[in-house]
């Protein structure tokens, strides 16, 4: 198809298609003229999950071309990939700025958790800073207490990633594998979000007595 | 304290403090003459807790002072104050152009599991509509198989809102407890998001047999 028609299908408009392109999320159509090339469902289906990643997954279009380059590298080991993603959607800490005590004792927090639950992880794996950051900010604000969430985050976050890791790898094919990671990865952590936004509305309602807003009002 | 003062104090450039000022994130200090204003140790809290919904949460200029608008309004219900940072974290699904079959695919996914659980929630929060979106984007991408987290999400989330609100009442007094809500909820979400990654990364060693990157590599 040309690119009006990919446009038409995918409701993206055809300069917004022709940025992508350029900034290599997209891969170029097949050359059929000196102006004009050929797409296919492909580019209509990468083009369908770019947007999945941006309008849902509040990626930007950088760390979406990240997390789309380690979609196409059959070479790359599958949740390794996904931390590119983990690494691009919070602001990673400078370095120099965060190593405080706060940081130390963050990341003292974390190994210990980790330690605790036998996890094999990588303190190279993006999410590790990013993780260590969130309970630097804790202590700093004095709102240490947040932290002992932590242990229950880990045990329930293991449990949601032995099901995910499960599902997805019974997708059989890699392609397909990978595309359920990415997906289920950057637009699942919109979906906990979102219901755990709604998990402390329903338990708000039950341990405060807070009534829900009238709907009428 | 002057803004100087403060600009130290906090790490944040005074151009930077004066733009939350004329935006409305940072109350004004008292004015001490006539190009001249004092700030206190409230000024110095709210400015590092900007930062950390910034630059730890990933929130907007915009989405911050939002959900410091309803840090200060007292009488706003905790909970349903939140609503308005989870509402805003994430791109907001235009109403007719999302209304499809699949969106009528993602509602239903959604009321019948919140039905199954007997959770007491709002259609009116804006969470449902963000978790509406992503179960509805599953549907568009040929990924329903994902949505069948769901339930897991549900059970998992339910019992880590039940710890964080519970634990922040035990702060006692309302302005304490609105800043464990703002901060554990906004930052929480970015930390439970590392811990996913992480605890992927662990279960994907043990069912894929995928090795862990060389630090020295």
């Amino acid at each position: 198809m040309r690119v009006g028609e990919l446009s038409r299908r995918s409701g993206v408009s055809v300069a917004t298609i022709k940025y992508y392109l350029r900034e290599g999320l997209l891969p170029a159509g097949e050359r059929t003229g000196p102006n004009q090339a050929a797409y296919d469902d492909g580019h209509l289906r990468r083009l369908r999950m770019i947007r999945a990643l941006i309008d849902v997954g509040g990626l930007s279009v950088v760390a979406t071309r990240d997390v789309l380059a380690a979609v196409d590298d059959p070479d790359l080991p599958l949740f390794q990939a996904l931390g590119r993603a983990s690494g691009t959607t919070t602001t990673a800490p400078d370095a120099a700025e965060e190593q405080d005590e706060a940081w130390n004792e963050g990341e003292r927090m974390l190994a210990e958790q980790v330690d605790e639950r036998g996890w094999q992880v990588s303190a190279e794996n993006p999410a590790w800073a990013t993780a260590v950051g969130v309970l630097a900010t804790y202590v700093r604000l004095g709102d240490a207490d947040l932290a002992r969430q932590l242990g229950l985050y880990m045990r329930t976050m293991e449990e949601v990633a032995r099901h995910e890791v499960a599902a997805v790898v019974d997708r059989g094919d890699r392609a397909r594998t990978v595309e359920g990671v990415v997906v289920g990865t950057v637009l699942g952590d919109t979906l906990l979000a979102a219901v755990r936004r709604l998990a402390q509305q329903h338990c708000s309602l039950r341990l405060l007595g807070e009534t829900p807003p009238d709907p009428e009002g």
